[in-house]
């Protein structure tokens, strides 16, 4: 067995790789060595469709007993925007006051460190472990994730569970384990009539008095009342813009747009059939355009998610929740293949100026992931 | 008796007067000679308040028995906007195919020249005439028709009755005497939340869907039936503003505007508290800024409006409307001297390019003026 790895160390080298997506600044050649000096053997996969930046990925595999336990990451970052905003510049790794800072110390290069130091404290004939790690998480998603996930199946290699690293840490390490998303969707609603004089208004259609009643119907009537493990979906309205400078004419037409947070009890086109509906009650001449940016997926409870909950018990004192909530993540991808569970750092600073963990999450984060590892390979 | 005079004649000379609001353009000494040479006695009264522009107006009366039958008109126009878009030159009275084109053809120099030739038409001592003629009715409406009135009230001068030379007309000549109007106020709403994140709307609140249920009751809830001479209160939803580009953003605030066109069962100050009950029934954080236009009057119908529609009758052989519909006029102060009734030319082209009545319209409404001067000063 190999020396193990220090975490903080390996965080601040991935953080020097300037991989703001589709970037790749040398963070998978980092990691890349970084496995295969673990005994994992390497496969670069990268990836372009027409119209998209290529994108490069990894998929590591250090075979042993089954099942095969994966992680699944990315490198890519969003960009720092202005560094002169930051207190220590973004790619620098700079350790201040116990805490380090930098793009990607939460989101995600802190997890990915610990996930590989965890590894490294691993012996060989253990278990089977794998990483598949994307550098398209952060964009659209295209050459990432998905793409791997298909490789493998072509390939018929199995994964038996998948832990993905994303900061789902609230108020303190380790509070949340994510089972599932909801799902999002956005529409712009247009409704037309007829335009008139407000002092005729017998010629004429107000579409916003139309446009009133079909917004109130949607903001208000209920959806759901939420799901074992989901909060009730949630729709708002985000904007109405008609821009009548006039107060003697009734416009033409007047647009309004939503966005949809969705539980599992729903796909974005059922979530579409409920708006039509409701529009098409109180305002007959009307349009809808939908852009569902995720469905909503549920990974049921099972020994996954009992080996990260009994992890972060067992060396963080606390019980976390088992959760559903916020934005997004390759997790939806990953669900049609095996079992999954999201457990990552703190997501306060995410995608924010000074992004940062303390070096003492880092350490314990190592500790919970070797902790949840021990337990999957006893399981399986 | 001094010889009859042409309507169209006196109609022309009025219009070659680019009297376009507040100038005058000369409107007035012609309107003044003529009327100096029919017998009336002329008091020019200009008037002026801090921040408007000065305006002269004109009032004339020709002493005979009581009661004082007066007719109200403006001089004034609005502008005729690009000269180019019409068929002649705006302000040269010229006739083509039997049309008086220009501007104030019908909005109202072509009422008052009528009203003119009528009472050449009329014998000294037939009763007591007078003719309250502003040159701020297209304008802001301070130094016209109600400094008048006060300077008359000044003077123990009063009024039997008041016919107003408004377009009232339709489709057809005489269709339609107004004997109020319907009250018009525009109202401007701010609805106060919480700005939020969408996927987390429990943190936020949403200041559209407060505004929505208030829409909906704005927009729907019955105002009133109408009442016997005025039509139903009409308040019309004219623009909602947000302009949130963000899908994810729940708005801080949201702005909404009104126009109410309501009847003699309200005034301004009852139709702003029914905005604010359903307002604040809603929305516990909103503002509301009224601005009412005009108030809604009746003046009830009687011997003015008899000899009005018998006159009509007599003359067209169609008996006219007791409408209140339409815009404003100043028979809004009128209506507080004495009993006042509007009619006049057809509105179809007021206010627009290539203005026009028939030379046909303007000799038979001074028929129609004629028949009811007579009826007027016989009740008398």
């Amino acid at each position: 067995m190999t020396q193990p790895l220090d975490p903080v160390a390996c965080a601040q080298e991935l953080i020097r790789c300037e991989s703001v997506t589709p970037a790749d600044g040398g963070a998978l050649d980092l990691l890349h060595d970084m496995l295969a000096r673990l005994g994992f053997e390497c496969t670069r996969l990268p990836f372009q469709d027409a119209g998209t930046d290529p994108v490069d990925n990894l998929y590591a595999e250090r075979q042993g007993p089954a099942p095969n336990v994966c992680f699944a990451g990315h490198t890519d970052v969003v960009p720092a925007g202005d560094p002169e905003a930051w207190s220590v510049p973004p790619f620098a790794g700079a350790l201040v006051d116990g805490q380090l800072i930098g793009r990607g110390a939460v989101d995600m290069k802190g997890a990915i460190a610990a996930w590989v130091a965890a590894v490294s404290r691993i012996p060989m004939q253990a278990g089977t472990l794998s990483l598949l790690i994307t550098g398209d998480e952060e964009g659209p998603s295209v050459n990432g994730t998905r793409k791997v996930l298909r490789w493998l199946a072509d390939r018929g290699i199995e994964l038996g569970c998948c832990v993905v690293g994303e900061p789902t840490s609230g108020t303190r390490l380790g509070d949340t384990v994510k089972i599932g998303r909801r799902g999002s969707l956005n529409a712009t609603i247009a409704v037309y009539g007829t335009q008139g004089h407000t002092a005729y208004p017998q010629h004429a259609d107000n579409p916003l008095h139309r446009l009133a009643a079909a917004l109130n119907a949607l903001a208000h009537d209920p959806i759901d009342d939420g799901s074992e493990h989901f909060e009730p979906t949630r729709l708002q309205v985000t904007s109405v813009d008609v821009g009548n400078p006039a107060t003697n004419v009734i416009p033409a037409y007047v647009t309004a747009n939503l966005n949809v947070r969705f539980n599992d009890l729903w796909d974005s086109f059922a979530i579409e059939r409920w708006i039509q509906d409701r529009l098409d009650r109180h305002c007959p001449r009307n349009s809808l355009a939908v852009r569902a940016t995720g469905e909503s997926f549920l990974s049921a409870p099972g020994p996954l998610s009992d080996a990260l909950v009994g992890a972060c018990e067992e060396v963080l004192g606390a019980k976390p929740e088992l959760g559903t909530g916020g934005g997004t993540s390759d997790a939806r991808f990953i669900k049609d293949a095996c079992p999954v569970a999201e457990l990552g750092l703190r997501n306060a600073t995410a995608h924010q100026v000074d992004e940062r963990t303390s070096v003492d999450d880092l350490y314990r984060l190592t500790d919970v992931y070797e902790a949840a590892l021990k337990r999957l390979l006893e399981t399986g």
